[in-house]
């Protein structure tokens, strides 16, 4: 149940290191997390634990035996590792990982998980900084939306920067990762879904519609908005108005304001 | 009008590292501002430049060129300082800071410029995070507000993270930074401002509100909301409702949803 680990050079190391690539994870089907406040988190869903790593310091904190009892509860978990502080922080892609990191299996969705009759669901088009990733799927967890689809080339959702953003959001929603734009099409194509698209250029203010479910709302890239084809492809193409003193909002702003403009009147 | 230096000892590689202190700034009444981009966007605004550090690449490159001579045509600036890259890579805190750095007046504001007969001011209570100090310096300045009011015990909005996050809006709004709550208090008090006060525990939601101006819309630490003193006295009591998959929204998206809410009947 306990194990511990001296050597660099151990399989179970070399395994960690490994998963520290976007690569190496898709290949495993795992994920790496860092940290006290996001395993707690994980510990708290549906998520399947592999194993965790502590060092021996966190091992016998009382956070480290907090984790140890929640992780020894949830079924099919594997092995506690007990491994030297300056191994892991080596490994971790965070300053100061707090001593520990555990492995847990990807959580893989279906297309059913996310399109519901009256849904709501979040697309992004590349969205490319980590904070504003984690920061738009913290949102829509908030805000209680159905789902999130992530087109190609956007940020991992399982780099570190974005887990840590989302704080523990990650855990709490429907995703899809790594679709096509004719992926996503072809999606639309099978659902009665409507497509609503904010761009700079609309005409109409994104509070001036009546928005019909169900609804995905797309957000775009942080530089250069939608594809042209999402655009062209829009039943909603509305804006959100800005002052000339400056260019645009922050991406994960814009997503606030359109998200919860759009459920503003379901909370009771 | 051209300066070359060639030694790290020489008296103004020295008064900028100075400068690189949040008491060396506030000493000399200066900030100091890194890479092209956030330098143009100060350029274009009455913000005073004093002088600019060059590496000899970026002097001789087109941005090089383009920031000379909008420097050159404003009034009582000092020298271009052309300066070894690797010196100016030591001194600054971005990785990679463009090879060009400007040394410029801090801007004063009086409570004059930001207290308007029916005006509309963010108060931010200890925000923390310089990306969301940044970011929602750059939401008030889109969305058109008249003022921020900064309490003590936030993060310094000159330092490098924050003007980045800001994309050029810190020179485009009136701010008051570092006031003591009872500092914010008198002048409330001289004031017929209302405050609006965002809080989990409140009752009603932003949206079920009719606001009436003048007023100041407060925001308050990302772990630890808004000071209790500010809540007892606040006209408006709200919150921004979320699941309870989740423990808190962003701060930098929570007053993006509020700013907007409050503004959107006034775009034309």
């Amino acid at each position: 149940m306990f194990e511990k680990i001296i050597s660099e050079k151990n399989q179970k190391i070399k395994y960690l290191k490994k998963l520290y690539s976007k690569r190496g994870r898709r290949e495993k089907g795992k994920l790496v997390l860092e940290g006290y406040r996001i395993i707690e988190e994980a510990l708290k869903s549906d998520t399947v634990f592999e194993q965790m790593y502590m060092s021996p310091d966190f091992f016998n904190s009382s956070e480290g035996q907090f984790l140890k009892e929640k992780f020894l509860n949830k079924e099919n978990t594997g092995n506690i590792l007990i491994v030297d502080k300056k191994i892991l922080d080596k490994i971790a892609d965070t300053v100061s990982p707090q001593g520990v990191i555990a492995v847990v299996n990807e959580i893989k969705y279906e297309t059913g998980d996310l399109f519901k009759e009256k849904g709501l669901l979040l697309l992004l088009d590349r969205i490319q900084d980590p904070g504003n990733m984690g920061t738009i799927i913290r949102t829509a967890v908030a805000a209680g939306l159905d789902g999130i689809i992530i087109l190609k080339g956007s940020v991992d959702i399982y780099n570190q920067k974005v887990l840590r953003a989302t704080m523990g959001a990650v855990f709490k929603i429907p995703l899809l990762q790594g679709l096509a734009l004719e992926e996503f099409f072809e999606l639309m194509d099978r659902s009665n879904y409507r497509l609503l698209c904010t761009d700079l250029t609309a005409e109409r203010y994104y509070y001036q519609e009546e928005y019909k479910r169900p609804l995905i709302i797309a957000i775009g890239n942080e530089a250069n908005g939608l594809d042209e084809r999402l655009l062209q492809r829009s039943d909603y193409r509305v804006k959100i108005p800005i002052t000339d003193r400056i260019e645009s909002l922050n991406a994960a702003v814009a997503a606030g304001v359109i998200i919860y403009k759009l459920t503003e009147r379901e909370w009771k």
